[in-house]
């Protein structure tokens, strides 16, 4: 298995050429203060290192050993506390947090690029900080200063850690069915009753005390997604001093057997009676995690990215290294028993495949990272406005896109390898496994679709859409006389078109008729993705070929991975659109019988 | 995890309906005196028991039990053994075996169908009497005869059982570089010595004797694949009366562990001077090999197909009783919380994705295998060489593109169950990781797609390919005055139009520049098994909608999802004719370094 080493050259690339992110975080009131190039740049290196020397060596083990369930403790791998331990005094827990409550305020930019490094070596163990991180935006924008000033301190250092309790039994998707019940009790604090599952990281052994968001219904709640509020529930109480006090009444009943993320526990959370605070107004529960949801879904997009990073250089270096069969035009190593398997040019397909979905995907995780700073940093309201809107748009996309392309990466990384993929050894199907889950967790990529489809085009008549397309014809545009450009503008003006015009059709067809929403919705979000992601590779092309690729391998590569991208990959959005355009009859025509 | 039911009604659907096999296994002297129409139900019937009661039930456990190694020997998982034994017992083991030497003597498109049966109820299981197939198949074909009246009988009883030795740690796709040794012996025997790797079923404890074909050299043998000779060597010598002797040379070193068919062991085979004999000529070794390939690959296309079914079962099941959101147009089960998942446009999408994948996949097996008792059984020579022809080009297509198709449709299938897909409880994610296996043995899918493009369509200058296309286009005319198949039709031709049009691109560029084949292929061949499968759609349609469709919910479901395959599925077709015109020239301008 080859080590995993973070692509830190890409990320400065994006970071500092393509995107210019310093110079946002310089404009920004709220981060000027806590980033500078400098740091951001340390940060990077520092964050390489740990990950290769940490996280990393201990990915395998995790999958094979497994978390260890035992009369309700869970016993993480070997490894794993300590590696939580470093992490902790390294100050990685509250990289993006609040610094008013001990966080470091990084932004997105930056933590995505951490986010990408820490998941891609080692994602059952990077859950546990994503998860922590997750629930302390949510505590940080909707409960109240007494709970932060006692939680956040101690979640942002680590000493604590988080989770996210929605799902039950019989609801998943449909969070409006729940039953965990809430009842008012003293001390403005409410018991909590219920079954949650699928609670990533809800019990273990590395944290002092582990702090739930849990989904729950008021006494008096409406039915349905109005009647869900959020509640703070501690595993153990939290006395007035920051000690721990007694035990809370909830308890880990098992962990699942699952096909991946195994170095992970994914609980079955009991609660019966435990005390919780509420964090937000009562019945808009909902809302409160909808606050999280942009950068957790950002965040699951970019596991897709990390996982398929670590198959790219396994199955590069694999292709490199190992000798089978000879090059089509003859031989080109004829003193050894075979050439290299990147002579192949079907091998270079797979390389190539992976290589443009996943840098392409890093820049697109970082553009909308930069939305994501642009909406909770810029003041100007109609600046907001527009931020928050592209947020909106752009985060299915990312969640869905990048994790289904993450996931087809992974796979094409172990078929490089062959036989030799499918066993154990090289690490290769283990990342197939882990990357599994993204496409799943999270809200499925079906519901992303819907969502995107759904909420963020056809309800706005498509307004949020038009800013997003006006910007990539903005930059066609302005671009017309740039020649090394311009072989890649003519099809991104082509893919832009194809989306908008079946983004019309469905915006109009869906007024007849609501199923045209969930028949278009996941053809749609690929079509979506696949010119999103050939908008970043013509930003990368305009910024390489402006510094002289020709001498430095890294650019040049940029140049001709952009090529493969818009002459093999872009075409996709060719057919998505034809099956788009075919609307909802003939998936809807179907009695339940005639499957 | 829902019961494996055979989907019997679709396999005599195609048999006697589609495809009236029973009138080509009458006119088929070799085949007329084995079967007829009322043997074959009785065989379907009997296999479609035997699978449900037998294999399905121990799939699960077998996975997560695996095989155990211990100083040599390989226990298999509880319950294999007994399963085994009723195999054996009930004569499947030797199902399409020679009847000279104790065989039954069925055609391969009955045979199909129990393969699929056998694979889709317990992959892991369903290896060994494949390998012993397939094993038996190269003797029968190559052996002299002394070692077909030794071994076979046994074979086709299953007593013995077969396995496959081509592997070794350096030579996979390449098998040119093998160095496994036969060094020449007394008594026409050989002594091999070598090591080789993931021999499925290698070693185990459910037959009494296990009968390798082994590759290797002679000691005079010329470098590469023409230097490759083929050999029979038992786990235990077989004196004259037919009692087993010693123990032979060779030696299981370990078993691998893999990512899925945990159930069957994946063996590292030792062999240390081991006794065998030859099977066909010295250093024919590999064409011995090719004549049982076009069986045995379109065996791991149903493969394929047998797991696919098995994930739609569960996923159909799973999307009619899971209650989660309401349906866009309106709440239909107003009694309930919620309404069943198959309200929703997308899921019908992903379960019309698998039907239409495995309906038309199964179909198109069953075509192949209908040329493949041609090819075996047919005298007249003219016709024997077109049936020769269509199994050489369609074997590539049905292994890679029927398996590819296969895991993405277990990918689909644990896709609906969200987060209950991705634990083992309902045996969706075992199937994933079961399927995914099936693109890479028995020639990864990247060489099945060089081996059509290169050999079989490039090397004759399309001279099979037009075979295909031609009986296509006869469907096409002799049709065009039926009604009800009229809007099938024509996006059949123009997808044909745009595969002979790809077809003779890439024969005009290659012979320019090789590596235009493999630039190729890959994209070629997703475009000839779209094709292929709108062929099977449209000849399901006739069928269908001649027997009055409407009153009977199978045949009316065929044709709507013919509509969905042809509306959503096959316009895929644009997007890899673009690809593969797109060249070679993107995918070979990187250096090494560049990538």
């Amino acid at each position: 298995m080859a080590e995993y080493k973070a692509p830190l050259r890409d990320m400065r690339f994006l970071l500092n050429e393509v995107f210019d992110a310093p110079a946002e975080w310089a404009r920004l009131p709220g981060l000027s203060e806590h980033i500078d190039p400098e740091t951001a740049d340390a940060i990077l290196e520092e964050a390489g290192k740990v990950t290769a020397n940490v996280t990393a060596p201990l990915s395998r083990e995790g999958d094979e050993q497994g978390c260890k369930w035992e009369n309700g403790n869970v016993t993480s791998p070997d490894g794993f506390k300590e590696a939580y331990q470093t992490l902790m005094e390294g100050g990685w827990m509250g990289l993006g947090g609040d610094p008013e409550f001990g966080g470091m305020g990084m932004p997105k930019t930056l933590v995505g690029l951490w986010e990408e490094m820490l998941q891609g070596s080692n994602m059952g163990f990077g859950l546990a900080p994503m998860l922590s991180a997750g629930a302390s935006l949510a505590i940080n924008a909707h409960a109240s200063q007494e709970l932060k000033e006692k939680y956040l301190p101690n979640l942002y250092a680590g000493v604590w850690s988080g989770s996210m309790d929605l799902t039950e039994p019989h609801a998943g998707t449909d969070l409006g069915i729940i039953r965990t019940k809430a009842v008012p009790d003293s001390n403005d604090s409410y018991l909590i009753s219920g079954t949650k599952i699928f609670i990533s990281w809800g019990e273990h052994d590395m944290a002092e005390n582990i702090i739930h968001l849990v989904l729950a219904k008021l006494p008096d709640a409406p039915a349905g997604p109005k009647g869900i509020s959020l509640f703070l529930v501690p595993k153990f109480m939290v006395n007035e001093d920051g000690s721990l006090g007694e035990r809370n009444a909830m308890a880990c009943g098992s962990i699942e057997k699952k096909m991946g993320i195994k170095g992970s526990a994914t609980c079955v959370m009991n609660f019966d009676g435990a005390r919780g605070w509420l964090v937000g107004e009562p019945n808009k529960g909902l809302n409160a995690m909808f606050t999280m949801m942009n950068y957790e879904r950002l965040g699951v997009g970019i596991q897709g990215i990390g996982a398929a990073e670590a198959s790219f250089q396994n199955a590069l270096e694999y292709a490199k290294e190992r000798l089978q069969s000879r090059a089509p035009t003859g031989k080109q190593h004829p003193e050894k028993a075979a050439d290299p398997l990147l002579v192949h040019p079907d091998v270079r397909r797979m390389l190539l495949t992976m290589k443009g979905y996943i840098e392409g995907g890093r820049a697109f995780s970082t553009y909308v990272g930069l939305w994501l700073d642009r909406a909770k940093y810029v003041q100007e309201s109609g600046e907001k406005t527009t931020a928050e809107a592209m947020v909106a748009l752009l985060t299915p996309v990312a969640k869905a896109f990048l994790t289904d392309r993450g996931f087809e990466s992974c796979v094409i990384g172990q078929q490089v390898f062959g036989g030799h993929g499918y066993v154990r050894e090289w690490g290769q199907e283990q990342l197939v496994r882990d990357a599994r889950i993204t496409q799943i967790y999270e809200g499925a990529n079906g519901i992303q679709a819907l969502d995107l489809m759904g909420r963020k085009v056809v309800a706005n008549n498509g307004k949020f859409y038009e800013i997003f397309a006006s910007e990539i014809a903005g930059f066609i545009e302005q671009n017309s006389s740039d020649e090394a450009l311009r072989p890649y503008l003519e099809p991104l003006a082509a893919a832009l078109e194809r989306l908008s015009d079946v983004t019309e059709i469905v915006i109009d067809r869906s007024a007849q008729n609501p199923n045209e929403i969930g028949a278009a919705s996941v053809e749609y979000l690929d079509l979506f993705g696949y010119t999103a992601l050939a908008y970043m590779w013509a930003r990368i092309v305009k910024v390489a070929s402006q510094s002289g690729g020709a001498a430095d391998s890294f650019l040049s590569g940029k140049l001709k991975t952009a090529d493969f991208y818009f002459s093999r990959l872009l075409p996709r959005t060719v057919s998505l659109a034809e099956s788009v355009r075919s609307g909802s009859d003939a998936m809807m025509a179907l009695t339940a019988d005639e499957f």
